[in-house]
Formats: C-alpha cells, structure tokens, sequence
C-alpha cells in the first residue's frame, strides 16, 4: 500500500491506495468521528462492494442509500434524496458520509456533505480509475443543471480516501478507457515522464496489471496534489486540471448527460486543445501525432460527434467557470507536458479547429 | 451612520447601519468585484425596494430573481430558480448575488451564492429587523427540507452588510415584534445593559423611532458579531445564538412553516427555556416574570400552539442540529443575561415545562 497526504493545511489528507484496502478498517477508523456513518452507492456498485464497505464500518451505526447509476441522476433531485435519507435516520452533524462508487457518487455525496447542516466530513471510496486518479484528490464536489454541468458545489475536502485497485477488477473496458483519458492529462499538462511511461506502459494498463494501475493511480494523484495544494480554490493554475474539459464539457452537454462518458469527453477535448496548440505553432505535428497516437491506443475517441454544430460548441463553451467576461478560456499546450491557461489565442483558429474536426468526423 | 466590521480574518466585512443607505452606491461598490450583479428579491419587496437597489449597482450589468414571498418558499425547488436564472444570463464565477428581503432571501441568496460555481460574492440588503439584527451577520445561509428547518446550507460570509433603517418603516407591526423576538434575545445571552435598555426603550421601538431603532440593531449586531468571532463554524459558544430556537423550531415546523413567524417562535422559545432554567433553580420567579413582560410588551407570544403535543415537541426536538448522539442539547440560563448550553439538565422538568406550557395554551 501507498500513503499520499494531500497538503492543504488543517484540511490535509491521506489517500491511501492499493490492493485489497476495503478489507482494512483500521485505515478508515480514525477518519470517522461521530457513530454514525452513511454509505452513499449506486445500483450498480451495490451488490458489487456494498457488504464489504458496511462490514468496514461495522464499528459504526451505519445506513445505506442506494441511488440509480449515471450521470443524468447528478441532479438536485438525486441530491435531495441523500437529505432525506440522513434526516429519516436522523443524523447529526458528527455524522460521517461515505462515497461508495465513481466520480458520480462521489460529486453527489461530497456535495451532500458539505452542506447537510451547513457541513458534515465524509470519506470517499472511488471505485472507478477515474475517481480515484480525479475525484478523490481536490475537494470539489457538486451537482449538474440543466443549463451546465457542475454549476452547483461546493469546495470539500473529504477526510480520507481508500483506492482499492481491486475494484478496478469490475470496471467494464469502455469505463476504464474513460479513466485513462485523465491519467494522459495529467502528462500533458505538466508531466512529460509520465507521458512517455504511458506511450510504454499503456497495454499494462490495459490489460490491468495491478502494479501498473497502482503506479498511474499514485502519480496521477501525486501530479493532482501538487496542483491543488498550490492552488486549492481554483484561482490560478488549478484551471489547468481542466485540460480537455471545456471542449468535452461542450460534447457531453450537447449529446446528453451520459451518452458520452465524462473521460471519453475529456479524451477528445485534449487532442482539439492540442489541434489547436499546433495550429498557433505551440506544438509540432510530431508531438501532436504522439498525443493523438496514445489517446487512440488507449480506446479513447478523438473526434467529437458528426451531429455537433460550430455554433453549439461556441454557445456550450461560452458557460464555462472559467471564463471572466465572457471570453471563452482555454487550456492549451506550448509543449508537450507543458500547459497554460489563455484567452490570448487566436479565435479563428479555435472555429477551424471545431470545423476540421467535425468535418472529420462527418467523413468518418 | 454607524460601521460595524465582523472581524473573521480574510473573510471580515462591514455592516453599514443607517438612514438611507439605499441611496448610497459608494458603499457597496468597493465591494463588487466583477460586471455582473444579480439581485434576488420577492414579490413583496420588489414594489418597495427594487428600482431602489437596481439604481444602487447601476454601473453594473444587472439582472433580477423575484421569488414568492414566505417561508414555506425556502426550498431546494425556489434554491434553484435563483440558479436557473444565474445560468440563463451566463453569469460567471466573478459575479455578485444582493439578497434584497427578509430572513429567507438572505438564507437562500447566501446558499445560492455559496454553491453557484462552487461559491461567488454577495452582499446583504436586509429589509426587516429580523434580517438586520440577524441574518446580517454569521454568515450562515441555507434552505429548509420537510423533515427539518435550515437543514441544507453552508456558511457564506457576504462582501458588506448594507442595513437601511428606513426599510422597517414598511414592515408590518407583526413582522417588526418578530425582529423584536431576536432583539430580546441578545439581551438574554450575555448583555444584561442591553436587556435593562430594551425594558425601557421597547415603546421607542415599537414606534420605530428611528435611534432607537438604530441603536437596537447596532448594539444586536454587535452582541452577535462577538460570538461569531470568537466561533465562526459553531464548535461551541456559538450555539448560544440558538436560545429559544430549539422550542421554537419545534413549534414553525408542527404548526407548518410560516404560520408561525420565526420570531415568534424564538420568543416563545425564549420564555420556555427560561421556564425551565426556573424549575431547574438557575433563575427565580422574578427574573423569570421580567423576561416573561418584556416578551409580552414587544406583541409576541409566550405560548405554543394549544394543538400541539408533548410528543411532537421531543420528537422535532430531537432532530436538532445542535445534538450530540440523541440528547437534546439546549440553551438555558443561570441569571438574567448568562446562557450556556447544556444537555445537563433534568429531562422530566423538561417534559414538565413543555406540559405547563401546553395545558395554559389549552386554558387561554
């Protein structure tokens, strides 16, 4: 097993993460503060992993909610049924809330948590490669609208992470595709090494080796850590976690909340920053070749939907978080492993980008 | 014009107190930070104060949320109007949220605010007394859930408090005995002064002489600006804030919200605490008969609702926020002026009290 403290002073953290940790209680008890303990799930994580998270809380009085799987539930409404479910057991404020599930769950339940009674701790179980590389480091935590995604959160650190590996074990491939696509931004954006160990290590991966998905779990999260620990309310360069994410934040909407997975929106969002990084001569076509070549080996698409209009992506983007009055800010590369934030590009350069790129995918 | 600052490190901020405040942009205007200004209101307030506040923050882009007026409002569903209105006019993560209203606009506009991208500015106009001696300073916003008052929230610190005395002069006299409810209640918890003035000066008062009203509501913010330095996340002193307010949550929330004003049912809450410190010998028949007229000359009432049960009391009760693993925590008093909390008193002189005070409802 491997420790990793996130630094953010009295909010500090340990991620733990390594094989068989859902049988360790002794890595979550001194986590949990009052008795009470509310296990947050899905559909389908439940009959997967539900017994084994309450028997490791089995010191506690513990309660379960079992919500439905997918993005389209990350809603006010799904939200409010947490609420209710701590209110029906009535649970006070020394209550600790549990995430059992991926990114989903995760988002929904911090977001419960930090505001049932104004802020209760929780602990997050990720059990998808993207939650434990994405979610379970950062604090942030939230819900969708219908006009945009993750416009409704909260900044909250969880108390403690358990990355189990061996959750990875049930991943459908397409899933765990998904999740690289967040292990890649992270050598992009300021991890070159890391980088070329992926062009490397990718069939490993694939195939779910268990040291090396241990090895990317911990990277990712050490890449991630340092970053929110510079920065933990995303005021400067946080932003650069969202490499890929307004491009594919843009393709999720406009397909539907899960018709494309989170990743897969990702994926193809940083190969359309890294197009456009070469077309202002940021980055050579034998770079960009390198990035297209990785996130296709890993399964991953990088061209947007044939359905999608120019107009929609530049009416989908204009809502990002990022943006201060209203131009759309971008995260883009000078090099590869190399990121930064701008508004200082050129906006025809961005439309021929989105064009070539739906044309491609209309010819395909 | 009187400035209070509320001294929480990087997060302090002014309550400016005064006639005519409304008129005044140069006083808000340091404190909005990007182009955008949402003003949320209700239908009550927006005839008397809107063009009013729109004026107030003409250099900026605004735009207006008008809610129903009430308690029973105070929701997720309404939580999201504010929302959905933020994302149709592409407001970004620098703009500013004004809460224009009573209590309930200032909870919801401040949990809007702390959770709208994961947390923008906003600045308080109180426009009764309630929200002036009140909701004005703490920084604790947040909606209701039906099983429980104030249940779903966050604490959200505004820019600047801006309390224009020349508001209350539209409230109706019983929403001003309701402000007058938390008044008292100051008084009560640790400045005894200030309970002696308010037996003198509650016919000022209750005919808004404007000092007196001003006094009233600088000396209330003051009181309470104290202990929430001193306890910003309510660990502990904090809680003391809360007097009468377990009693009279029970009571909003059994005669269903806003039948019951909120400060009448603090100050009945009052009176029922203080009955109890009474029995349990911690105050005497006289102090108890001084706290009993003070309540009775603001208008407000001493007694709950003869509908209700000793049942529904404990059970309500016993969903509070304050507690600890199932006691029901209160706050009490040991003389006039000197509240503490205590699960530590004898539970059947509790459920005596409550009986008293239920048989005499039954009688009057």
């Amino acid at each position: 097993m491997k420790t990793l403290q996130v630094e953010l002073e009295d909010r500090s953290y340990p991620i733990h993460i390594g094989e068989g940790l859902l049988d360790r209680p002794e890595l979550v008890m001194p986590h949990v503060h009052g008795k009470q303990v509310m296990i947050v799930t899905n559909e389908t994580i439940a009959p997967l992993y539900l017994d084994k998270a309450l028997h490791l809380f089995q010191d506690y009085e513990t309660a379960t909610v079992i919500l439905p799987d997918g993005e389209e539930y990350k809603n006010l409404e799904t939200l409010n049924r947490v609420f209710t479910a701590l209110l029906e057991k009535h649970f006070n404020r020394r209550c600790t809330l549990v995430a059992l599930g991926g990114g989903v769950i995760g988002d929904i339940t911090g977001f419960a948590a930090a505001s049932y009674q104004r802020g209760v701790n929780f602990i997050q179980i990720p059990t998808t490669l993207l939650a434990q590389v994405d979610s379970s480091v950062g604090g942030k935590t939230g819900v969708n609208h219908p006009l945009g995604k993750n416009m409704i959160g909260a900044f909250h650190q969880p108390q403690c992470v358990l990355a189990d590996t061996r959750t990875l074990n049930t991943l459908d491939d397409r899933q765990l595709s998904a999740g690289i696509a967040e292990v890649i931004k992270y050598g992009l954006i300021n991890d070159p090494g890391f980088f070329t160990w992926l062009e490397t290590n990718m069939p490993a991966l694939l195939q779910r080796k268990p040291e090396a998905l241990a090895y990317a779990v911990e990277r990712s999260c050490a890449d991630k850590a340092a970053v929110v620990a510079a920065d933990e309310r995303e005021a400067g360069m946080r932003a650069l976690l969202n490499l890929g994410h307004t491009f594919g934040h843009a393709i999720e909407t406009a397909s539907g909340y899960g018709n494309w997975l989170h990743g897969e929106g990702v994926a193809c969002g940083m190969f359309m920053a890294a197009t456009l990084s070469c077309h202002q001569g940021w980055i050579d076509a034998a770079q960009l070749q390198r990035i297209k070549a990785l996130i296709q080996q890993a399964g991953l698409p990088v061209l947007p939907p044939a359905s999608m209009s120019l107009a929609q992506f530049l009416d989908i983007m204009a809502v990002d978080k990022k943006n201060i009055d209203k131009k759309i800010r971008l995260i883009l590369m000078k090099d590869l492993g190399q990121c930064f934030i701008s508004d200082n590009y050129d906006h025809a350069l961005l439309q021929q980008t989105i064009e070539e790129m739906l044309t491609a995918s209309q010819q395909a």
